[in-house]
């Protein structure tokens, strides 16, 4: 069996001559980095190491905890892969029987087969350096480490014109070494994540086999092109997609639920049979099975909708739980809230739980009954199978099985609107 | 003139040694049911019978009102379309003189016309069998009932390997049977819908389909690639659809409307001239003529907006008649509830028409001005041009033209948030 | 230097033998009438004027303030390009030495490079009149005056029959006048907009024109494909577009903001670092930079959303300042307000501003807290540092660090619900 292979992932971040900067490496494609995509696709070769040189640093990703196990090198002034490879000189120099992988981190859809093609071919072949390409050269070789070292020791001073890379392969060359190239199957992967048209065009790829992958394992998406699904979702069988979803982050839907139009996930965790109604809005929250919510409904992180419970339009939800079989079906707010089982939520109903000093909790015990347009004033707990009536303001702690109201009187003035028309 | 053929729809569920079971046929596209498509295409060959041999029978759909006079066919053991003929053989043997179609349920883009062109073709040339070709051969045949049972009468016990229609063709072409092929002329109708990708292809194809008639009948569907309009939808002339929009079932919408962008409309009846603002959702409700519905609106079942009525943002109807010239315009809910013509609905307007006991109505006479943040405890009548304070929580019925009021008195502590905060 | 060139636009609304009207010139495309298109691409050539002759007027468009200096012509009953050329003899008669493209208002992707090119060609070529040509003759010439009027003379009467500018070409050749053909680059170019489905087919290429040039300046189009930019739509480098957007008119956007889903923009302006969350619509209002807005939140015109304010969920607001820092969450309703800056509007907060005869005023000083479900009738006037309670009815004004709190009082009935179930 052949040594694992190292890998060293590279990008400048500034084009030689140019004033405007590239597109930044953190920018995502599909909820993830240029980088990431890259640094993804080469742990699919199970490197030995893998080497990032990244003109001006990695940056916040150095110690992003999506990058675990990348070693950063300090870059060099001279450009390119040349000067990746002599920032990687070291690291290089203690692993002389094993293959490199030089990749350019803005290849976007350079996917993980390819790439192990790549590497197949270049071991197959006995090559000492293998160059992809595709309609034209493209920025990813395979070196054998101890043919690479001893053609960079020829080159030295190493020079900073941009053509090192050339002159290296001359070398190479000269001294016999065998060159080969390996050309890629699909003409998109040659595409170099630039520019803005370059986000659009590699998030279209990217789109379609997430989309395709969904399919394959019996999510129903109606429009994969109006579509949009993140790579790190997953989602469960029979689940049906309406038009003009979009997931993102690290969302989880169950088996056998229904996504309709306009709905917005990030980061949301949805079980099995649930069905999320038009435009409804959920980041960082979690839906147990069954559950209903929307349409237009706003899940804010830390909420908690459990099992068939419904969530009905304009509510919003944010560091809640919201009990088994309870509904707040109209035009309410719940925030930092804990409420129990079959409890029925009125049109209207808001939790203050900010006083302009701090935030408070309510607690609603199962069975209660809110009344519409009713203030929850925080702290305060709604004991079990309370009954609030509508319109109140309820300040104090309502013990169990009690009805509570806190409203004015209604008084009459007859034939007011006649006389004030008058006037 | 010729006897009205035959029409054999069959889909067997579940695929030879597959473990997973296919789609199912009551998969819904574009607003029909895979097997509702087939048995349309059948039925616009006006056939003197259409037979449905589906394999573990038609389900829910045997009785549906969508399938009406569809005979469904005890099925056989011998899977596909030899199988299908099996089931059917008694009901054929009664129309030896005429001609059958056999139809794969799962065709979806196979269109009537091609349908037909197959029947006509094979009237024409004589053939015994006429069998349909695309890009490969298709599942779909064209018999001469007597020459079919003839051939089936010699091929006994019918083998039930799969590869039972070969034979049957194989005989009839012994038996010196007249045997051709029909190319039909668009590729996509050779689709078979049985996987997650074949429901987003075909699809794809029959929205094409429908957006195209929509725009010759005059209808400005400004971005076609985001619309969705179901199959059973009508639109009226000179209407404009706005991008990604979503029109299920049965909605009708007259002429010369707007539905703005991200509207969802199900089974909707809209008048003319009405206006749409975007992200509102409607369901089984009637909007009269003029009307102007959203944004953020949303009618629930069993509303009807009157002709020149105003529904604002974060406005929800349910089981409402809403009069011409009245205007809800933010933040209400009207449930269970009549409003008569020219009515206010100030903001924050809440119909309280469930105690947790019982649904109660609220109505609301012509002229009537509802103050902001009111909560109307129903049952409840408010009077013909009455006016209700804002914040006010009504109990009791309002007679016409009073002034009715329900809310605490204001008080206020000079200096205490100066004092709060020293604390 | 050549002389500047005449530009005559001309459409006939009804066609010849046709029961149904041609689509309407008013009709937009991507902002922009279909006549607003033509002058726009002809005015790129720098003409001398812009003669119009509209079978039936230009309508409402001849006083548009989007057509200034464009001549409109009294039309002839002689149809086409000919007619409109018959209305325009008298303006033609004192250019004798000019060129003259004459251009079918419905080509509205004839952009003006190629309308340019045209006349270079034409130019170049010492022709007397040049035909425009893509797949087939379209309705563009480049005229040499004097020549065109002279062939003109020859021809009267001039017939009506619809044939007579072949006649007129004949002429000019018997007259030995050299006579050539353009052919314009781009296919889509000959497209006339003259039913819906070439409306849809011009919206999509003006579409990938305008997103093209928004990301060759470098704003991110995360997916172009259900992204809708008006043409006279502005938007700033770093700026990151969701899918399904849609942003109409004059609409600005400023640097690195983030316009998230299902949001739609009409004549919006927007400042940088913006974030506008989903399904959020906002008309003719102004944001401005670092603030934040959504999702579910509606800005009707005449708003003004201060730096580093924050709106949030089923939010309403109309002819409002909203000042700095300040925060209106959820659930409310602001209109014909000034608010201060660093105040808190609590959830369910409405303005009552329409108390049905006529609209007034709500201030809001600076740092004041507006408890959650408080309505605010106008006149009325919150003072610096004020406090209100929730669910308050305030009518009256609050002085500066008062509080003020206008609501019922809590009262309980032990064991309501218990005796209540029992009935």
């Amino acid at each position: 069996m052949k040594r694992s292979p190292l890998a060293l992932v590279w990008a400048d971040r500034i084009e030689g001559g140019r004033k405007s900067a590239l597109l930044s490496l953190h920018h995502r494609l599909l909820g993830k980095s240029i980088l990431e995509l890259a640094v993804e696709a080469a742990r699919n070769l199970h490197p030995a190491d893998i080497l990032a040189a990244i003109d001006g640093g990695g940056g916040d990703e150095e110690n992003s905890p999506s990058l675990p196990g990348v070693c950063f090198l300090t870059t060099q002034k001279t450009p390119g892969p040349l000067g990746a490879i002599l920032s990687a000189e070291d690291a290089l120099s203690g692993n002389r029987t094993a293959d490199l992988i030089v990749l350019d981190a803005r290849l976007s859809l350079l996917g993980a087969r390819s790439l192990r093609s790549l590497l197949a071919a270049h071991r197959r072949s006995g090559n000492a350096l293998t160059l992809a390409e595709s309609l034209g050269p493209l920025p990813v070789q395979a070196f054998r480490v101890a043919d690479l070292l001893e053609a960079l020791d020829t080159l030295k001073p190493v020079p900073r014109d941009g053509r090192g890379m050339d002159r290296l392969i001359e070398r190479m060359a000269e001294r016999g070494r065998k060159i080969g190239t390996y050309r890629l199957r699909h003409p998109e992967e040659s595409l170099s994540v630039r520019t803005p048209a370059g986000v659009s065009t590699a998030i279209m790829f990217l789109r379609e086999r997430k989309i395709s992958q969904l399919e394959s394992r019996g999510v129903i998406v109606l429009d994969p092109s109006t579509t949009w699904v993140d790579l790190d979702a997953r989602i469960g069988k029979g689940t049906v997609l309406y038009p003009s979803v979009v997931i993102e982050g690290r969302t989880r839907i169950g088996t056998e639920c229904r996504i309709y139009p306009f709905v917005h996930l990030i980061d949301a965790w949805v079980g099995g049979r649930v069905k999320i109604l038009s435009s409804t809005v959920i980041e960082k929250s979690r839906i147990e099975s069954d559950a209903q919510v929307g349409p237009f409904a706003r899940l804010r992180p830390d909420t908690l909708v459990r099992s068939r419970a419904k969530v009905g339009n304009f509510v919003e939800m944010k560091n809640t739980v919201f009990g088994k079989h309870s509904k707040a079906g109209h035009l309410s707010y719940l925030g930092d809230a804990v409420v129990g089982e079959g409890v029925n939520i009125g049109a209207g109903t808001i939790t203050c739980n900010y006083d302009g000093f701090r935030k408070s909790t309510t607690r609603i015990d199962g069975g209660a009954f809110i009344g519409s347009g009713t203030e929850l004033v925080a702290p305060v707990r709604i004991g079990r199978d309370a009954y609030i009536g509508a319109g109140s303001v309820i300040t104090k702690n309502v013990p169990p099985e009690a009805l509570a109201v806190a409203r004015g009187r209604q008084v009459e003035r007859p034939g007011w609107v006649r006389r004030r028309r008058k006037k």
